[in-house]
């Protein structure tokens, strides 16, 4: 398996006394680099006749890596290690979200319009008439982001307090790029049943819920059931954010190699929540043939081991993931690392299109395949074409929040998908720009506009 | 029943257009208090050669009230009404608490600590030590704030929805007063058993839950269980807020008629989730003769209508609320509106404390026995002695968090209500004086420290 680059997940920060000798930092910053760390900001903290100590950033690729760093520091004479930090650590302590007021209580009139008495009338006016709720209270702009903990990233299943850092991170996101106020449920349960009516009894507070970090195949009936039963959206953002982002970059590697979403043969790695959205997804924007293949290969009408949603993509065709890629057009990874060969690659259709997208690591490098691919796509951020969730789900429940919609459609997600797509405009367009920057800051309003078109058009928005 | 004075619950902003012409104002200003209309803030919009545009802020005393201030200045002539606002319902729009990020997100390299991949370490970190969960997440400071929305304010069962502006409201509390991070959750479900599972999947997220406005007997089992199943405080705050704060006024107000709690004779009127915690925490603190009072009457040994929490207060005697009142030192009235009779009260014992905490309008008018009444106290902003919860429950939950408290105890309880009596010092000390106010900055921590000094004299600290 490849090594990672350095970069800020395992970010230190030392501070460091040096001696006021001409080359002393030289020494340092050699080391550093020299045990493979990458240099961030070298801030000076303090700066006498003697002695001067500077706080130094230092990117690396692992714990381990991060230890020998400091180690060979600490070896340079005449420089003392003050203090080491871990900075991921260091952020997220205490939390990465605050709950604030939206209104100053300083003063009894403010006590008494916010809270008793006066409260009294708005409650009193949403018993009357429900739907003031979405007027009078936090629902309107409010998700619920829901875990069982029992798919945390690709960590596997750690439980919900383990859980609750992503869902925090998630919160955040929502908040950054879709103006949205979220809030981390994490459920001490991992059944289906009482996931949905959990889900149900606290629905009330919600104008939304993102489902994450569940694993298939219960994630499929708890998104169905709570989409069936509850009057407000929801998303299971490991199936639809990856399928809407999946098929918005594949949008435009397609017009890059001049082939149409109908005529090519996909192969989808992972049939899982992801890869099986994204096969639904692909479906619906026109595609034609699907090889889904999971650890045993490729989805079978042959085999008896498949569950129904692995059943519904079951292809004519057997074999290896190797035997699937032979001649395929598209690869799309929602795998493990390192699964596929240069050799695969090599063995596919003329111009190949390669979405690598298991996270952290793809399941093939890129600099291995640089030159046999038209176009190469992963989830990390240090490569170009990251295929990043965060481009659909702020969009997507901006766009529902703001119609009011009942549900969120195959086809809102159609729409949105087309809308990240349309943002790389044929100018920019090429091998290593498919898919715009998160940071660009037209994507959630150009996605919220399509859904919530989409949504009026599918009659599920309700203002 | 007596009327409410005009306060802030029932509050316009009223836009009106007045022609330049000396006095036209003041015709205006003479209107609204003739209309019974208390003046707030005038304020000038904007001035013209012929006209001026202002701003007049008002309170009324009720909804019909403010209509006929309203109707009032459009008689005027030559006034033009512009624009009427309900400021209490302009105040409630799109809700009152907001969640959000506490660090910037605008760089990959914020994304790679914050999110993916730098968060799947500190999801391992806690999936190897699970009670990092406090350090590294909101767990810490988070607290749920739980209704059914079965006993909304004194309104009743107005159900989930209705109670949120009550929840939001609360989390605001929390805020202010406690620095503390509380989200709503209102459930849609009034069953005991599914309240207390639902609250048990939940816990993850949260270091402390906050009962809110669920109505008795249920709320007694809910939180008896909870307390038992859960290993993070509880807290019904109709309980023990009020019971909190009620012993803190009466602690002050017996040294005021220099009489014990133990030889005191008490009457409690109603018998719900506060009347109850009342007495419990009464008792805790030495109180020997308590009479609580139900709508039927004295809560007699030879009644067989009693719930279990009832029968446990049950006394060698009977009568109407009127016989328990005859001869009795103290009255607290946690039941409704005008239900006690100045001649009850005359007929108590000498120096009579009387406190009549029925909201939004007490058990009896303050302004019909000002000369029968040693002290006198109410649930209101606009009397003297306001007994509100607000004193309690931010810092009960700021210490127990502090100290990361398994559970509250009476003991922790009964130490709040000391530390709130204390901040009144005998040079301050009056009948109209016998609590501090809610502005008060010394009291959520010296509630705090308290708490956590008992919490951990009880053994429950666990940090």
């Amino acid at each position: 398996m490849a090594n990672l680059n350095p970069n800020a997940s395992y970010s230190l920060a030392l501070t460091i006394e040096l001696p006021n000798i001409a080359g002393t930092l030289s020494y340092v910053t050699q080391a550093i680099a020299a045990a493979g760390g990458s240099l961030g900001q070298i801030s000076l903290i303090e700066h006498t006749l003697k002695i001067t100590r500077r706080e130094i950033t230092i990117d690396a690729s692992s714990e381990e890596q991060a230890e020998k760093i400091v180690s060979a520091v600490r070896e340079i004479p005449n420089v003392k290690v003050i203090k080491v930090s871990d900075r991921t650590f260091e952020l997220h302590r205490k939390g990465k979200i605050t709950v604030n007021s939206r209104l100053p209580l300083t003063s009894q009139s403010d006590l008494a319009m916010a809270y008793t008495p006066g409260v009294g009338r708005i409650c009193q006016a949403i018993a009357r008439e429900p739907s003031k709720v979405y007027e009078l209270t936090i629902k309107n702009n409010t998700v619920a982001v829901v875990t069982d903990g029992s798919a945390v990233l690709g960590l596997g299943n750690l439980g919900p307090e383990a859980a609750l850092p992503v869902m925090e991170g998630k919160a955040m996101l929502f908040k950054e790029f879709g103006g949205i106020d979220a809030f981390p449920i994490c459920l001490a349960t991992q059944d289906t049943e009482e996931i949905i009516e959990t889900v149900k009894r606290i629905a009330p507070v919600f104008g939304g819920v993102n489902l994450e970090d569940i694993s298939a195949p219960r994630c499929f009936e708890i998104e169905e059931r709570l989409r069936k039963e509850l009057d407000i959206p929801v998303f299971h953002d490991d199936q639809h954010g990856t399928a809407i982002v999946t098929l918005a970059a594949l949008f435009n590697a397609l017009k890059l190699v001049q082939k149409t979403i109908e005529e090519v043969r996909i192969v989808i790695n992972g049939a899982g929540a992801a890869g099986v959205a994204i096969a639904s997804l692909l479906q619906a924007a026109g595609a034609t043939t699907i090889w889904l293949c999971d650890t045993k290969g490729i989805l079978s009408t042959s085999r008896t081991d498949l569950n129904p949603q692995k059943q519904a993509y079951a292809v004519n065709a057997s074999g290896s993931l190797a035997d699937a890629m032979q001649g395929a057009d598209i690869f799309l990874g929602v795998s493990a690392p390192g699964v596929v060969t240069p050799e695969m690659v090599r063995s596919m259709a003329k111009d190949p299109i390669v979405f690598a997208m298991a996270n952290p690591i793809p399941e093939i490098q890129p600099e291995l395949i640089t030159d046999d691919v038209a176009v190469m796509a992963t989830g990390r951020s240090d490569y170009p074409n990251q295929i990043n969730n965060v481009l659909a789900f702020p969009g997507v429940f901006r766009g529902a929040l703001d119609c009011r919609a009942k549900t969120i459609t195959e086809h809102m997600c159609l729409e949105a998908a087309k809308a990240i797509a349309s943002l790389v405009t044929s100018n920019n367009l090429d091998r290593e720009h498919i898919v715009p920057s998160v940071f660009d800051q037209r994507v959630a309003p150009a996605v919220a506009s399509a859904v919530q078109l989409a949504a009026r058009q599918d009659g599920v928005a309700t203002q």
